[in-house]
């Protein structure tokens, strides 16, 4: 395998491209991300914190469907629309508490088959949807979900807490497949009961309450590399990663597998003395996880396999979000 | 002035037909939407509620912009998603705590002019916008903006509480002006300080501590009558309500005065003994109000002017989201 061509390939994903407009169209706010005085974590996390009192964190995230998702399959893009904002709060250690969504419409069918999709996902992730607003009357479909969570203010797992010398562990199922019209969708949970399936955020929850991570996020469509990428952004440091280390599900290249949007899947670090407990958690509800890295001073994400090492971001020029982000 | 001519022209006005399609499309989530057994109220109200514990529920709210109101000045688009989302929790007693955002855009200058437009509001309204999402690449644009409060468990107002014999109270910040492009937009809070516009949202939740509502809404794209048709609607009664006795600023029509989306403006029922504390309260912060109706057993919006008597909505027949709320 030519490293330069699964790095090229990967730096020029749009996946993970799409995220450079974030910095430019969220920095108008920053004067303002704590006005009110209970932002605990504003943008470039995978949910928002803020702070309610009683030692809890509301957490907050929102997510908006991919057109071709919803032109290709409104049913399963109402049912991601659910996955991707529970993962968002899974991520950040908390326990999700419900969804709004805004549907934009103009046939009655689609609607009907996103609101399908929508009920199969609350069906399997058990977390209802309680409200929301619909346009009956666009010229275009699009479906937006939010969701907000709790999570104990001190047990918060951010994307901005990686320090030099922790382990790197990625995490996936790879009890899954490739959707048919998305091949870069890895369904790890529509044949999954919903009793697994919630348990894989709930561990989440159990690992954030035992303070065993210094950092995290959810997989998401930057896939394994591009979400690694943000954290370290975020962090302000780097990392070294084996290739051959990221738990993988050998009927996928890794060309595709490291743009894979999982339906579980985290990117975390630890220090040395929590790694053994926290994978073992993971793996008890079907998360396979290994130590695939480690977080560099050098602000860079370096990919080694076969005794060559190459630069995948250069975070001194590279920009993914271009968010290094603080805890208020 | 024919009454006929007004009920007509209200029956079809858009911002009330276009409430028609929420039915068809939620009535899919009816048997999930207290999936978890948090779920204190779901679809119906201007937010949802779910217990969180601690006498505290969570309230969500999720609105998106009409896209005419993008299209013609998506700056005040972007200050209106504001406006409207932080008005929902006001609407329901509770304290706004943050909100999240969904932008769909292809030009970044229009991006811009929505997030100086949500900047505007976060700073007149005192509530952060902390975390969202950006589709930077959409052949259309949009904003889809949702918001999380919290309200005592005993104190929050709902929509589906309104008695037979309680007073219809209709509240209005009359110093506004409708807005150069969108004439239906009572613009009541650019010219004010943030401390008057802060205090017209906080006011409901004082309101709401001291329990002298029945149930209560904002009033929003369906007018003042619409609004009211509504919460009759969700509380299973009818109204009479005296057309002179809804305060409005008289450089605005009627046929106008009662479409008009104000940037404060509630429908509210209480009990006659708590009517007069209510009104005090609401006008201290330039709200008007005054008793403008009557509930009834009567499943009908009637209203009065000049010795007739005409039916708005006649519940019986007509839906206008269709939503009976059981309070879980």
């Amino acid at each position: 395998m030519d490293l330069d061509i699964l790095i090229n390939s990967l730096r020029n994903y749009d996946g993970i491209t799409r995220k450079n407009f974030i910095r430019g169209a969220t920095q108008i706010l920053d004067e303002t991300y704590n006005i009110g005085g209970r932002t605990a974590l504003g943008f470039g996390d995978d949910a928002s914190a803020l702070d309610i009192g009683n030692d809890t964190l509301l957490l907050m995230a929102a997510d908006g469907m991919w057109g071709r998702l919803i032109e290709g399959d409104p049913r399963w893009a109402g049912y991601c629309s659910v996955l991707v904002n529970v993962n968002d709060i899974a991520a950040m250690g908390g326990v999700p508490m419900g969804m709004t969504n805004v549907i934009s419409v103009n046939k009655e069918d689609i609607c009907n088959e996103i609101m399908l999709g929508i009920k199969e996902g609350v069906e399997k992730f058990g977390i209802p949807m309680v409200g929301g607003h619909i346009h009956p009357d666009t010229p275009y479909t699009a479906l937006d979900v939010s969701i907000t969570g709790i999570v104990g203010k001190d047990d918060v797992i951010t994307s901005c807490g990686a320090k030099i010398g922790d382990s790197v562990i990625i995490g996936m199922d790879l009890d899954g497949r490739q959707h048919p019209k998305f091949p870069l969708n890895w369904d790890t949970t529509s044949h999954k009961t919903p009793e697994l399936v919630q348990s894989q955020i709930t561990v989440m929850n159990s690992i954030a309450k035992k303070h065993l991570l210094t950092a995290g996020k959810d997989i998401s469509n930057p896939g394994i590399l591009g979400t690694l990428g943000m954290l370290l952004e975020a962090s302000g440091v780097g990392a070294i990663v084996e290739l051959e280390k990221i738990p993988r599900n050998k009927k996928v290249s890794w060309d595709e597998w490291l743009k894979v949007y999982p339906g579980s899947g985290f990117v975390l670090t630890s220090k040395e003395e929590n790694v053994k407990e926290c994978i073992e958690m993971l793996q008890e509800v079907n998360i396979t996880s290994q130590v695939a890295g480690i977080i560099t001073e050098d602000k860079k994400l370096n990919l080694r396999h076969d005794n060559q090492e190459k630069v995948v971001f250069d975070f001194n020029h590279d920009i993914i979000m271009g968010i290094k982000e603080e805890r208020s």
